[in-house]
């Protein structure tokens, strides 16, 4: 699976942005931050980020909006291989700022992380299981693992969140991303449990964070083997979304997203 | 305050080992790693210690025994300063490496930030306020804020702890360390509720987590206005012990702390 790299929050391409400061630093990620990566990750070899996401869950990540300890673990990993590249110093110090500054970097590795996981579970006969969601702004789609590389759709739903002072839901357009990746692989909004630090973000309690994942508990097939969560004393995230229970739960999966302007 | 860094677990000076191994240890401290951290942190400039333990109890830590988000934000501040000190690229990747091979580095920095905090609260006339606690291997020992620089001591408790196998409770040497002062601080054991991965460490499940740090409210004058626990809905953690309340309910403060052999 492939990602792009996170540029961060603000203006940003991602979220409609293309001004000469936008352009500026998809320029800069193109011509240093993306070749001195490959060379670290060359040095280093290849990461398992499916540990690092379970370390992270322990650490107040529920790995979609809230990402601090992932990326943490990330910079703490690579430092060393950075040193190592055949890089300026300068150039160094600039791409490690760039990481630290921006504590969504993770996400950008999460995402495929997640999607190859969830690829294991594409096209197993008459499994129930969703294998892919993603929203364009415009329909939310999934994919179920019996039913092949068919897309079923709906309207995209407007998101519930916390607005910038002086914009309404009005101003919010419908879901948009591929970042849902995470919830169908059950962490996200499926983990909130793991992180209760986010309800400063989204809003809410921490018992409503512990709620959102028990409530998931009841449209999913299994608890995960690896991502654990340890206010549940380590209980597996709800794993694995079976479209027969949502039908007859009528519960959704819960989503932890960002909100994009019109 | 002042502190030693951190050696590691194992085979250390501070549990008493004196091997060849330990000793090329901390003279690798002292000729690399002392004067390099020196440099990087000249290079920085101060670094806010009492916002970065915030930082770390709303990831996981407690910052007493489970370090491992604080360690991390330390790298992550500290990792462009490292690069740009005079040492040479292996010397920076050694750095680096030990730093990151030690969860509990943080911890020594921790501590002498406690103890600049509680040294405001001494001497206050007719406070009944815990400002320091140690425990030396044979007594425990505490000052009390209104009663000057008396030390008042009792015999060093036996630790309640999970021994590597083979050994009992009575190859232990009585508790040892000045590491308490995390918990004179209102962290550590107190707040036990920000971490509870660490049951995994210390026996137990989430919910004692909860309830140490729950019984330490009934102990203390405060709450703590800058260290905050998630879990408990950014509850600040339970902050300086009152000797009053001690007296009258019989609960003593509970301690985060390792066992040292005899």
């Amino acid at each position: 699976s492939y990602c792009t790299l996170n540029e961060g929050l603000g203006k940003v391409l991602r979220y409609g942005a293309y001004s000469d400061e936008v352009i500026k630093r998809l320029k800069w990620m193109e011509n240093l931050l993306a070749p001195l990566l490959k060379q670290a990750l060359k040095l280093h070899g290849p990461i398992d980020l499916k540990t690092m996401i379970t370390q992270a869950l322990q650490m107040g990540d529920e790995g979609h909006n809230r990402n601090r300890a992932g990326t943490s673990l990330l910079i703490r990993e690579l430092a060393p291989c950075i040193i190592q590249t055949k890089f300026s110093e300068k150039e160094k110090i600039e791409v490690l700022k760039f990481i630290d500054s921006n504590d969504h970097f993770f996400l950008n590795l999460t995402m495929p992380a997640c999607k190859c996981t969830l690829d294991a579970a594409k096209n197993i006969e008459f499994s129930t299981i969703v294998s892919v969601m993603a929203r364009n702004g415009t329909e939310f789609g999934i994919k179920v693992s019996g039913l092949g590389d068919r897309w079923f759709t709906g309207p995209a739903g407007i998101v519930d969140g916390l607005l910038f002072p002086g914009y309404t839901t009005e101003d919010a357009n419908p879901d948009i991303g591929d970042s849902v990746i995470a919830e169908t692989a059950g962490i996200g909004g499926f983990a909130m449990a793991a992180a209760p630090a986010i309800v400063q973000f989204v809003g809410g309690t921490a018992k409503d964070a512990l709620n959102f994942t028990l409530k998931m508990y009841e449209i999913t097939a299994a608890e995960n083997n690896i991502f654990k969560i340890p206010a549940l004393d380590f209980r597996g995230t709800p794993t694995g979304i079976d479209i027969r229970k949502v039908v007859e739960t009528g519960i959704l999966p819960s989503i932890n997203t960002g909100i994009a302007h019109k």
